[in-house]
């Protein structure tokens, strides 16, 4: 049976990840579990990437990480696990899908307005290779790298994920006009590689008119892909689109090693008192399972969660108010009584 | 009688400007007019900053320019006209404040959620500088520079105008748990000057789960200062939030120069045709008059563009489609026969 490696992280990580588990099980996913240390718990046990080295030979042999939330450690020189976790492994294309929820609110499902967006962001490069620096007391500078084989990559990916699931649109959000050479050098790989896609409409937009256009016309967006941080920025607008990022799943996609993660916040102020939402990890774990080619069980699951959810049946952070809340057990257990 | 420099700009820019100027001229705003030579049609004369030397000197002479859209010219060494400007006078806080408009129909008027929302934006340091070139020809790098000075006037000014406006709220928006230098600076002045005003809840928030609030709880925001280019994302998706750009006026504040302008497209399509929304510009106006002081004029004209949105009033590019659109004469018409 395929192995995978499973690191519950911090917070509410372990028992929405136990949750999620138990639906698995219940799908007779044919999967194994090989549970990795990886979080904040782990560097506070001083190692400072946040993860053990066994850690990360388990995930080298087994090439899928499917992870909890995970804190990011305080400290100036201290990096984000989860950053590290996708420059360690390379994984340049995060891919985000955002779809309208039936039975989650928001004031877009109230207008009739259908969100299907999904952003591609890449990953590795952009501001976040943190190379700051203090040139005075008074004067900071950050250093922002873009470069061509980066930006073909996560390029490519889009377009070939595009072509598969038959967008109607493939746009490229950037700041060209401001950022001439490094956005410039984004949109003109952007460019190069729709040539080899006429099938795909491809186009582009400014980052600013995107955003503007995300909250007014959101049914006019297919796939987006951009570069790092505008990536991130643009993910949770979309996030917020679709009820926010309990909702959203998440996919590090690298040539040798994926990972699927919630990215929603740790929630320390709820974490070990099963009330916390699933679903968001639920959806990242289904996008594995089509990665991994377990497309019936993927569909299995996801058909149940979204009746589940259609049914009105919601923990405490979401949902119709006159029907109460269930935990975090209760709702993972609507959903395999939906099998 | 205080003098004031205009530049109608480009594309609609000359019609909407004649539609503020006739509102004005009916309301006796006491202001006298001097037409200076900025936009893309200056640039194309070969004047390469877009705006010729006269120009400079009658806005440095009297110190506040009432500007239209103006189109960026194209090129890789090419500088956008708005940005030289701001630069040119150190015009260090864009302030753009969103509001619900009755009769402008949005998502979130529907849901009966209203907007009220200031963005302080810093207007010159970060990528804007355009400091940017390829290390190879693969590897392209831009330079972000943040400042403790260039940080700590924006900072003050928009503590001093969230005092003025009696604020719910002072957040400042950032990045900094990835741009721990840089945007930690930010943060580090942010936190530093709200010392200062105790009378002010000042917060902070990372800029992507600020994008993903704005559009769920958009009405728990105040006022919110950012560094620029995020600045400049946020201030659009605002924007979008109480029907778009069409309806968000522009404040570049300037220790010695202060720009008043329309952000929005110079929509080369439909300019010449008399059917351009002026709504921006007149919003960006009004801010004019109450920084000269102008409370009155001000005061009179915004209820009479309230009002006449309100009744229904509209140019084609918004409003219920029930009642037939005006053209831009009728729409400033429509206001002056409101005072
Ligand atoms: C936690 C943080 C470092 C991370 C990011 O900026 O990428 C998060 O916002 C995300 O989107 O996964
Ligand atoms: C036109 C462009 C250079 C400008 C900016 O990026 O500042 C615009 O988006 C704005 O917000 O005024």
């Amino acid at each position: 049976m395929r192995r995978i490696a499973v690191a519950k992280g911090d917070g509410i990580g372990p028992e929405i990840m136990d949750a999620v588990l138990k639906i698995f099980y219940e799908a007779k996913v044919p999967l194994e579990y090989v549970t990795v240390d990886i979080g904040k718990w782990v560097f506070d046990k001083g190692f400072n990437t946040g993860m053990t080295p066994e850690a990360r030979q388990t995930i080298e042999t087994l090439g899928i990480l499917f992870k909890g939330p995970m804190e990011t450690p305080k400290g100036k020189g201290v990096k984000s696990i989860n950053v590290t976790a996708r420059k360690t492994w390379n994984t340049y294309a995060n891919t985000r899908t955002f779809q309208t929820l039936h039975g989650v609110d928001t004031v877009f499902s109230k207008a009739g307005i259908p969100i299907d967006i999904t952003v591609v962001r890449e990953n590795i490069e952009d501001t976040y290779g943190g190379i700051e620096h203090m040139i005075t007391n008074d004067v900071a500078i950050s250093r922002r790298i873009i470069t061509r084989p980066g930006s073909m990559q996560v390029i490519k990916y889009a377009f070939e994920m595009a072509r598969k699931k038959k967008a109607r649109r493939i746009t490229c959000a950037h700041k060209a006009n401001i950022m001439k050479i490094t956005d410039g050098l984004f949109l003109e790989v952007f460019q190069e590689v729709a040539k080899d896609y006429p099938d795909l409409k491809a186009d582009d937009v400014i980052v600013d008119d995107l955003c503007m256009k995300l909250v007014t016309k959101p049914d006019t967006f297919d796939v987006i892909v951009l570069t790092n941080l505008q990536g991130d920025i643009v993910s949770d607008l979309c996030a917020g689109l679709i009820g926010g990022l309990g909702f959203a799943p998440s996919a590090n996609i690298g040539d040798h090693i994926c990972i699927f993660e919630a990215v929603h916040g740790t929630a320390p102020d709820i974490a070990g008192k099963n009330i916390a939402n699933p679903t968001a990890l639920l959806l990242s774990g289904i996008g594995m399972l089509r990665h991994l080619g377990l497309m019936e069980s993927a569909t299995m699951i996801e058909n149940a969660l979204l009746y589940t959810l259609e049914q009105g049946v919601h923990t405490g952070d979401f949902g119709n108010k006159s029907i109460s809340a269930v935990n975090t057990t209760q709702f993972a257990e609507a959903i395999t009584s939906n099998f």
